[in-house]
């Protein structure tokens, strides 16, 4: 048994005091973790029902039904404008066995694959669950945390594949054309596969939402990682997909035979369903993070101690908390003691992050405003103490 | 890439063949692949609707919910009389999907993975996925298809883990106590893990089901996968389970973090509820192969032709085509192109199986009674031409 996860501490331990709280009947306001507050969308459910009570509770076809599969071919082509088919997609029973398998594919024991840090905090986990060496890409603060052309040059020597995220957990960064350019040099220069986790393309904030796969001559060499999950507050559903080069996908069918046999095909029918929605269902589930994204930057202003990273996109806020003089994870734990707010230490995302933290948006706006009001009082107040004494 | 999948023809192209066939209308009756004649169950359908409705849509557990880890541990204490508590269960997106990660729990690159042939289709290439070398045990018809004690010893040294599967798929025979003292002498004296597939611990119509893990000093080095796919027709719900070692479910949990994060929670919810159930809707569910079996074994002794390998449980008949003169695959074509009958040659689930054909007994009673006939007059037909010329 390998070790997935890490070097000991990983700041997470701020998350389970804050649910271990919470179950003693606390009024913790949790701002942790990537969970809409909102369910899955009663019509779609009405839909899984039409089809498991029509009779679709057999096996489904292990890459995937065909209406789903065009479904995300026809989403991905109007979104990136890259011609695609089904034949280029496999649905995955969730986004996070997309990215292991992804990896499967492209990686052999002992290959050496990156992936930029500060990151989702199963990547580093996933990469070694292949079997393969995980080496970071450290993306500064200076830089909002968008990887720059010389780090990537100097870990892609002897990398077999990088893994990125755009819009990006945890840092709510949605890199830029520079970015993508630097990254797509690095991949034909050093022949990397691309994974591209693009699980939160419904909430961009500013900017745009690059797809890599739409970048000349990348196309061969990227699986795109898509997700009904934050789209869709569809996170309990496990459904997602890989979308690449059809000898990837036909390779990953295979695979899924032998590590999943598949997904629900009522679920499926009630993705598919969800897709045919359109944007404006899209829009719906994204507009709560929208507005608090909106309140943020008005609370923000009005101070100067703690600087947000430009929140472009997805659910997060990540704020520098250096100016406190305290580790992320100290901030964190200090201000679960003091005022019931629970928050992720930057640490948890990898050593980039360090004295940041990551504010989930993911409670009522009222309540929402009222938290950010009360860490940013919380921060002052540390500095005041520590100009103090 | 690895390949995953074997030496070229497999004898899968006439189960390809049937369904092309039917999907141009012709009236092909499948007795091929495992899967009910009958849907999931509409109460368990509805629980799984007042779950999703009523919210468990977010993300669930990693290792299932609480409710079903210990619906199963109580089951498989009730019929194995082992102690098991919550603890020892990682509820899993299907059976496949559990002996994909059991294998990957217990060994590493390069280890030999030892399995009996003939194997379920999906058993080498899963091993391999694992970055395991497969080694076969051989299991002859003379012996009923059972791992003889010499060949279990033969296949061992330095082996690292063994599969077996009973009641077995695609033999339907159910191993007897003789058998499992000689897996378990093995397993002890050469170090081994017993990954025990017993998806269709239902399904004995002879003999008993013994779980391995209830030997004497199996309990530590067995890991037991369950699912709810044969058991209560649930094959499109995906979902399964691992019982072991609390310590390799922990390092299974954090397994399957990186890899499906989790099973959706409404789908946890039915299983729970249809395990509630008990034997009832297991015995109901269980009751229309019970059926046919007693219809095979009434037309198998009208004659002297076909050997029925002892059908002790499972949805299948493995019948011995050797005194035809063809081989299994041939004898499927040739029944496939006179009488639109589709069943599996033996070779697809390994050379063991060479000249016998299995049998799927998926259809209704009278639709398989006349289709065995047919396939029996067929075979005693291809005989008397033998003997003719």
């Amino acid at each position: 048994m390998t070790a997935l996860t890490g070097d000991g501490s990983d700041g997470w331990d701020v998350f389970y005091k804050a649910r271990a709280l919470k179950k003693q009947g606390h009024p913790i306001i949790e701002l942790t973790i990537g969970e809409h507050d909102i369910r899955t969308h009663m019509d779609i459910l009405a839909a899984m029902g039409r089809s498991a009570r029509g009779g679709h509770t057999g096996y489904a076809a292990v890459p995937g039904t065909e209406g789903l599969r065009a479904a995300v071919a026809r989403r991905i082509e109007a979104q990136s404008g890259v011609r695609t088919t089904e034949d280029n997609i496999l649905i995955t029973p969730g986004g996070q066995s997309a990215l292991f398998a992804a990896h499967m594919a492209v990686l052999n024991p002992g290959d050496v694959a990156l992936y930029c840090d500060p990151y989702y905090a199963t990547y580093p986990g996933t990469l070694r669950g292949t079997g393969a060496v995980d080496r970071a890409i450290p993306c500064d603060p200076a830089h909002d945390f968008q990887p720059r052309a010389t780090y990537l040059e100097a870990a892609a020597k002897g990398a077999r594949s990088l893994l990125v995220n755009s819009p990006n957990n945890p840092t709510g960064v949605v890199y830029d054309r520079a970015t993508w350019q630097a990254i797509a040099k690095t991949c034909i220069t050093h022949d990397l596969w691309l994974i591209s986790d693009e699980v939160y393309d419904t909430q961009v904030w500013q900017g745009k939402h690059i797809s890599p796969r739409s970048l000349p001559d990348m196309q061969e060499r990227t699986l795109v990682i898509g997700s009904m999950s934050k789209s869709h507050a569809m996170t309990g559903s496990r459904i997602g997909w890989i979308c690449g080069p059809v000898p990837v996908i036909e390779y990953l069918t295979n695979f899924a035979t032998h590590t999943t046999y598949g997904v629900p095909g009522f679920i499926q029918d009630a993705a598919e369903f969800a897709l045919s929605q359109g944007q404006e269902l899209e829009d719906e589930v994204a507009a709560p993070f929208r507005r608090r994204r909106r309140i943020a930057l008005d609370l923000l202003t009005q101070q100067n101690l703690v600087r947000a990273v430009p929140c472009s996109g997805a659910m997060y806020l990540m704020l520098d908390m250096r100016a406190t003089g305290l580790s992320g994870e100290a901030f964190a734990h200090a201000l679960l003691d003091a005022h019931q707010i629970a928050v992720m230490p930057g640490e948890s995302f990898g050593q980039a992050a360090a004295g940041h933290i990551r504010v989930a948006m993911t409670v009522a706006d009222d309540q929402f405003s009222e938290a950010l009001a009360v860490l940013l009082s919380f921060a002052a107040e540390i500095c005041e103490n520590k100009r103090r004494f």
